[in-house]
This record gives C-alpha cells, sequence and structure tokens, in this order.
C-alpha cells in the first residue's frame, strides 16, 4: 500500500501543471496588454540585444602597450644661441618612446649657472629685510645700487637666476612638420584577443610614407600639426606657451564579428585648460638642467625652461563577444517585465473599467474550508474585496 | 465560414487573459506573504535604488592626464658638498611632471668615478681566490697589505667602487616644505564627460596661496609633508630610506546631478611595506649618474644613489547616469524575486499549514481527458499529490 | 456600516492569493517541463554560481604600483669603446624603477658630435641639387671628390652623423643573466582590499637568493634571459635589435576566501611584433645624447642609438566578493527563465499534442457579463480561439 503511494507520489511529479486562465473577453484591455506585450518585445529585442549588444559579455579592462618614435630635425637661429640644429635627441623628453612623451618648441636658456650669491630677480624688491623667495635661499643682505633707497635682494642660489622675459615667437615652431610614429598593442584578457593599430598586411614602404588622415584612418604616423589642429588648437599659440594634448585610441570590439573589424579609433582633445589663458593651469612647462664640470671641477649647470607640448597616447577599449549569462540576465528580466505589464492591465480589468466588479469576482475564486458547500462553485458576488495590491 | 474563422481567430488575439487566483482566507499565510512581499520591495527601493543606484548606468574606466609641478628650494651644507642649494631642476626626477615623480631627500654620492680596477668594498674579503661581485667584474687579484692575511679583491669598475654607509640623517629633511601642484584632467568616455580638478571659477590668486586641507578640499596645491603624515608616515624617516606614496584621486560621479557637484576626492598611503623596516621590501633608492668628459676625452662620472620620495597619483573613478537597461533588469528580477516568495508562501500553504490538503485540491485542478465526467466541476478529493516542486 | 466596510477591505488585504492551477495528466508534456526545469536549475547553479561565481560583486578597476630595481654588470671590450664595465646606471634607462623600463643591449655611439657643416651619411648621394633629408638641414653645396661625377650633400647637422651600419653581435648580450626584483602593490578601491606581490612572512634571505619559476611562483626576482624565453623569444637575436615584452600581473581575487589566497599570477608576451622581422614594427630603439662643453664652452655631444628590450609591466586584476544585488539578479532571471520554460510547454500542450484541444479548453475558462448563465461553469467548447501568443 505504501509503495502504491509512493509510486502515485512519483508519477504525479511528471503531472503538467499550468495556471488557469480567465479569458475576459474586453477588447479594451486586451488590445492594452498586446500593446504593452509589443514595447517591451520591441524594447528587448531594438534596444538591447541590438542596439545596445545586450547579448554579450563585455571586458572593459585592457592592457596596452605604446611605443612612439619622433621623426623631423628644427634649425634655428638665434642671437643667444646661434645657429643650431635641434634633433630627435635634443627636443623629445624622455628619450625612450613611451606613451607621454614631451616635444620642446619653446626655451628659456640660462647658461652657466653656478652656485653662488647673486641679486634676485628684478621683480623683487627689498628695501632692508628680504624674506623667502622661490629661486634661492636668501642671505638678508640687501643689495643697493648708490644713493637708492630700494634695492635687491641677495640671495644664495644657481646664479644668474632665470629671467623672467618668456620669448615672443616659439624657438622651434617648426616641430609642426614633425612626425610621430605611434605603435600600440593591446590585449582584452578576458577574451584573450590581442591586436595592433599597424596592419600586418600592409607594405612596409607604405608605412613609411603614409600620413593619417581620414582617408588613411590605419595609417599610424602622424604630423604634429594636424593633431594639434584636430584637438582645436592653434599649433603657434601652444608652442609658445606649452599644453598637453590627448590623444585617445579607442578600440571598440565586437569579437562575434572577424578579427579585422576591431579596429583603432583616434580622437585627439586638449587636456590642459586653453580657454583660461592667462590662469595657473594653462601651458606646459618644465625646468632641467644639464650639468658640467669645469677644468678645476667645480661643477656648473644650464638650466633650461622647457616650454612645449606633452602628448598623451591613452588607451581605451571595449570589447564584446556572445554570452549566455547576459543574453538570460536580459531575456529573464524582459520576461519579468511582461508580468509587470499583465500586473498593470489586471489593475486597469479589476477596478477601472465599467464591469470590474464583475471581472475581480470572476480572477479571485474565494475559498473557505469551513463552508463546504460554497466550494463548487466560485463566489460571484460583487463584495468581493477592493484590494488594490492583489494580484501583484 | 474560412473567413469567419480567420476573423474569430484574429478578435480572441485581442481577449485579454488574465491569470485565475483563488483566494485563501488564510491569514497567516497572507500576512507571511505581505511582510515577503514588502521585504522585497523595501530591498528593491530602498538598498537596490536608492543606496546602489541601481537604475543607473556605470562607467568606471575614466581616462585621465595628470601634470605635476614642484616648487621649493632647499639649502644644504655638508662636509662633502659644502653649500649648496637644491632647487627644482636638481630634486625632481624625471624632470616632466607626469603622474609618477620622485623627490630625492637622501644621497650617497660617489664622484669622479673612472672605468679602473680598485679594490672592492672593504665588505668583501678574500684570501686568494675571487669569486662574482656585483658592482664589477673581478680581475682574480687579491690585494692584501703587507703582512695581512686576507686582503680585498681587485675588480674592474667604476672606480672608486660607492661606499656602502647610509647617512644618518636625511640631506633634504627641508622637501617637508615643498609644495606639488597636481592638475588632473578626467574624461568618461561613455558618457562624454570632462572635468578638472583645478576649479575654473577661482581667481588666480587663490590657487597660488591655498594649500589643501580640509578646509580647502578642492585646492589642488599640497604640501609634500601633509601628503606623507596623510599616509600615516613620518617625514624624516621616511626621506632617510625613501619610500612610495600612493596619492589616490577617486571621482565618484553621479552624473544625473549637476556637473559641479562631482568632485575629486583625495586619499593618501604608503605602498612600499612600511613595517618591514628592514626587509627587502620597504623603502625606495635608485642609482643615476652624470657623465662628464675631462680634457683627455676620457669619460668619468658622478654616480648618485638616490634615496627618496615617489608619489604616484592614481586617479580612479566611477560616473554614473540613469539608464534604463539595468532599471529594467533590476525591477524585472526583483519582480521576479517576487514571485519566488509567492512560491515559498505557496509551500506554506500547501503543505506545513493544517488545512493545506484542502487548499492543494482548490489550487490544483485536476483534468483527465478519458473521464469526462469529472470536467465541470474540479477533484476535490485528499490524496491529491504532494508533489514538492509544484508550483515551480 | 462603512466602517466594516473598511474593515473588511483591510482583512482582505491578508488573504492570500495563489494562482490556480489545472493539472494536466499528460506526461510527456510533465517530463518535458521537468527537464526545462531541471536544465535551468542545472545552468544557474552549475554555471552561474558555481563557474562564473554569479553571486559576486567584481571589480576591475585596479589601483597599482611597480617599483623596479635591476641588479648585474657587464664587461665588454670592443674596438671602439675599450674595455668597459656597464652597471645599472649605465644601462637602465631611466633610471627611477618604474613600471617601464628599457635596458640597453646594444649601440651605436656616435662620439664627439659638434654643431657644423658636413656630408651626410654615404647612402645620400647627388649630383648637384640636394632635398630635404633627415638628420640634418641641407646647405646646397654637393660635396664632390675630384673627378668624381656624384658627391654628398653637404649638411647642417650634428656632425659627424650618425653611421647606418648596425652591429652584428650584441654589445651587452650578458643582460640575460641580469635580475629584475618587481615589486607591485595592489588596491581594489571597491572591496578596500590591498595586496602585495612580495611575501610578508618570508626571511629575506630567500628574497634575496630566489630566482622566479614555476617552483617558486611567488618569488618576486625574474631572471631576464628567463623572461625573454618565456615570452617565446631569442635573447641573443632581441638583444641585437631590441624588443617590447609585456610582463602581465594578474590579481585574481576571490575575496570570499581567505586574503592568502589572492596570488598574482605572472605571464610573459612579446609586444612587438615579432615576425615581421624587418618591417616598421618590429624591434625597439630610441637615439638620446650625452652632452659636453669644451673648454672653450662650446657644447658637444656624444649621440646614442640605443637598441634594448623594453619591459612592460602591466597589472591587470578582478576580485569578487559576495553580494546581495548580482545574486538576487541572476536568481531572479533564473525564475524568469523558467516562467519562459512554462511558456514553451504550454505552447506544446495547448496546441502540438493530440489532445490540446481539451487541454486549451481547460485552461482558459471564458466568461462574458453578458450572459450569466454561463458564469457557473467554465465553457468546455472545443472552438476555444487558437491563440498563439495566448499564455505570454
Amino acid at each position: 500500500m505504501g509503495q502504491v503511494a509512493w509510486k502515485g507520489l512519483f508519477l504525479s511529479l511528471f503531472d503538467y501543471k499550468t495556471e488557469k486562465y480567465v479569458i475576459a473577453k474586453n477588447k479594451k484591455v486586451g488590445i492594452l496588454y498586446r500593446v504593452v506585450q509589443l514595447s517591451i518585445l520591441a524594447y528587448l529585442v531594438g534596444w538591447v540585444f541590438v542596439v545596445k549588444k545586450g547579448y554579450q559579455d563585455t571586458d572593459t579592462s585592457l592592457q596596452s602597450s605604446v611605443i612612439t618614435k619622433l621623426k623631423g630635425v628644427a634649425f634655428t637661429n638665434t642671437s643667444e644661441l646661434g645657429e643650431r640644429l635641434w634633433d630627435v635627441a635634443d627636443y623629445v623628453i624622455p628619450p625612450q618612446g613611451e606613451n607621454v612623451f614631451f616635444v620642446m618648441t619653446n626655451l628659456i636658456v640660462t647658461p652657466n649657472q653656478r652656485q653662488a650669491t647673486c641679486p634676485e630677480a628684478a621683480a623683487a624688491l627689498c628695501d632692508r629685510f628680504c624674506a623667502v623667495c622661490a629661486a634661492g635661499v636668501k642671505t638678508g643682505h640687501c643689495l643697493k645700487e648708490r644713493d637708492s633707497i630700494r634695492g635687491t635682494c641677495e640671495i644664495l642660489a644657481w646664479c644668474p637666476v632665470e629671467k623672467r622675459s618668456k620669448p615672443k615667437k616659439p624657438l622651434l615652431a617648426s616641430a609642426e612638420n614633425f612626425t610621430v610614429y605611434i605603435k600600440n598593442s593591446i590585449r582584452f584578457p578576458k577574451f584573450k584577443f590581442s591586436k595592433m593599430n599597424v596592419l600586418a598586411t600592409d607594405n612596409e614602404s607604405y608605412l613609411k610614407s603614409c600620413r593619417y588622415s581620414t582617408e588613411h584612418p590605419y595609417c599610424p604616423i602622424f604630423l604634429l600639426g594636424n593633431i594639434v589642429r584636430w584637438a582645436g588648437s592653434d599649433f603657434h599659440e601652444m608652442a609658445l606657451e606649452g599644453g598637453v594634448i590627448g590623444i585617445q585610441i579607442e578600440w571598440n570590439c565586437d569579437l562575434d564579428k572577424a578579427p579585422s573589424e576591431c579596429n583603432p579609433h583616434y580622437s585627439f582633445s586638449r587636456l590642459d585648460n586653453k580657454f583660461a589663458e592667462k590662469s595657473i593651469s594653462s601651458g606646459y612647462n618644465f625646468r632641467f638642467a644639464k650639468y658640467y664640470r669645469d677644468a678645476e671641477g667645480v661643477d656648473y649647470r644650464t638650466l633650461f625652461k622647457a616650454y612645449g607640448i606633452r602628448f598623451d597616447v591613452m588607451v581605451n577599449g571595449k570589447a564584446g563577444k556572445f554570452n549566455i549569462i547576459p543574453t538570460v540576465i536580459n531575456i529573464g528580466s524582459g520576461l519579468a517585465l511582461m508580468g509587470a505589464g499583465a500586473f498593470f492591465c489586471d489593475l486597469v480589468l479589476l477596478y477601472l473599467i465599467k464591469k470590474s466588479n464583475f471581472y475581480r469576482g470572476k480572477k479571485y475564486e474565494e475559498v473557505k474550508s469551513s463552508s463546504r458547500k460554497s466550494l463548487s462553485s466560485p463566489t460571484l458576488n460583487g463584495n468581493q474585496s477592493p484590494d488594490q495590491l492583489g494580484g501583484l
């Protein structure tokens, strides 16, 4: 007997249970529900799957390696430096060709600085006492010319101190014609996908002579003047005061397609605040020195205040590939949303239309265990509870 | 007739079908279900939407550009170097002002090194044979003083070799008062949103005189001593042995609000292992050399073992903006969770309470196509299958 | 009376409403539905939760700081440079030990360059006119030896110009035995979790003598020759022409486990295109100069074209930790998927099997408000609408 019960229990596991529906022959609510269903379906298919590629797993943390190499020479003829030729080893800092590189375009040179005492820059006047100063340490002496009331503080510093006057025009304005070759390897670790921005199939001569432009979107050689122009700046103005240009390389790859369709997209923007021309946040410059030793073994140096353009190559990417998890999440939550649509239509049917009372009675079948006589037929009375959260 | 059938089919598409519910007048299960519903609703609204902003799409891969600029001079007076002034060009390596910069605070100088043979550092004693060594290549000779049994290996190296003794106190302890100006531009590529940490509206004099503190959270100028203190370290101790400080800039932006509410938050931490004071993993130093050429054209160099503080500016950010997809996903899965709650309450109703047998009969209407007589009324017998997975 | 009605309304809120199900004693569809249920459950538990850890919130934007330190000396004896010893200060560029470092392995030295006019490199012949050139600015003169028809252009440049001939074998081939110590601190900002790749518990002597290998996976000291070999390249070939090696450090941390189980995983790959041996995209070199000043105060320089291996340490990571939101999303969408499974089985039951007509009649109870006589019993007629989208 027990065996029979267990057998029945086991067999009943394979009975199919399906929800019982009430067909409300109400065209208004029916049409409303179909509209809701179609909207959700359209959103799910059109927006989530086609536009947003909701069936894909994405990887946004890419590994990137950038190699840059500049080319170009500039010739200058100034009263200070005489005829001078500038090549890559002179104007690129640092020389290694990493993803951030600086091209010197302007220069304040203060040659033959030695550790000594000398008057501070002319701007800082003193009458008797001398306070802290930027370029060196004040000795406390006030260097006055004969008969004058005010003088200049004496400082212990690398003397002579740097002049404050900025050059009126950029020294290396011809840097506009320099080229930079940018080699970028990326890897999406989640999908184990690697690519380079240099086309493997192209012949070497093309890669030596091409220049990046809208006609040559996969040429990795850029004219500096073009980069600055595309970033919306004027090269000559920028060469004078310096600045920072961002070269964004964006890899937006759909790995469900062929690898050859995964290509970099370049964009250029100015990163220092170009609008605040006179503010502290515009321009880019830094100081460095070349150190020499004279025959007596005393160190002296040439101080350079270098103005120029720093280029930050910033690589950014997203790869998507079909994955079952986001697909299921999106389908599942779309279906759940249909349940919400049904709930909304139920509210309309049960509380907002004229015959709602009748439908409420049909949808909800009241059962009471105490009164067995009411069991065989559902209660149809109108005082069905107007339960707002009923069907949720 | 076929036309009529098709018309009926078409019209029936707009019949609204709604699930039939059984009202179980059982207050216990009813209250339980309401509690479950309210919990899920509270979780969905309170935690997912209000706290976690589940209605937003987030972008965590930001593009960032950092410009740093140091200010300050230090004066030292040692027996080795004499009176000497250190300015930015002397102590900042590399000079370009990138996101990683090093401030030299201590120094072992080995001047006038030339390629020659000389005895190895005193620590390495030999009696007769000389093995490999770190500073140069052993010639194999053992340099002994007269009458002594042990001597020192002769090596071919840059001679004289560097002394092993560390300075007892930091040379540039006054670096504590240097300031660094950190300029950070960020961009969230997904939302095409850019911002800088330098307030555009502030007057220039404020930006020249302010110092970052809790009272001035948007001032981008930091005192090195403060940075180290905020990172939980002692400047003098760190200046002696070197170390690495991380300056984290965090942009946590809610782009549904005004852009002016998207502000950076700074935090400071020590990145080298400060606890393991004597271990290989604490401190930070590196060697570099300045190369000179004497009148005869022979190269010589001054070797510097620089101890100091490396600052790594690490920018990190997250931006969120309303997006329909995560909103739908979160609402959808919350609703689906309510279905799970209903399933749980069904289990209670159908199997755990006293009258479960009766409710089971009401909920499940058994139909058999072979016995047409049972169709007009649901089966109400108690031996309904106790199916555990029934309603799932 | 109104009070009673409100009380009834309030009490009815706590009536439990449960969906009414129809049990279709059809084993085929029942088994089909159980199979669908089990598949979804297996997918949810096995794939989403166990394999993909769907219950975890993940953080992929880690903050990382890398310190590198090289060790090793090389001795060379060439006709150009004579006996020479190379130590860390000579061959590591830049010296600071950041995450990108370059080890010089080969060299073209052009000593004593001065700003002057000289013939261009022999390759560029001219008969009369001289066009643009890479190394300097053409003066326009054609330097011809007596009686020869063709000559060489005269250029204003750093003279003498660099020779084009590459060395046949790498100068610092012994760099293979140099070691690099890589110290990497990471932090997952979302979980406030920090760790280093240097084991805190290890004794100092182990960290000084160990070498990374499969037997010592947590030793942070790497032999350069091994790194290159693991990247699938030949050190001697790479030392000759230069190249870029990526050292990927991957942190894949399950923060629900103990922090000691969060360990780095190293992998090595070649980032420049090694296959295209003669192409523009292989190899790695750059030019830099050391500047000197002679007794007359005239600058001259030694130009170095450095070939070598650049190592890019790239840190990448993912941390997961239990979080209620993704858990709920995954469970919810799994449940919603079961609803989709039920819908599919409904389609089978209602339209594809033999007795589908009968089941359709049982599932859908047609109600019409106009004909009250049909209310007490559901309609059971076979011409129920064959509604394709019925149960959705």
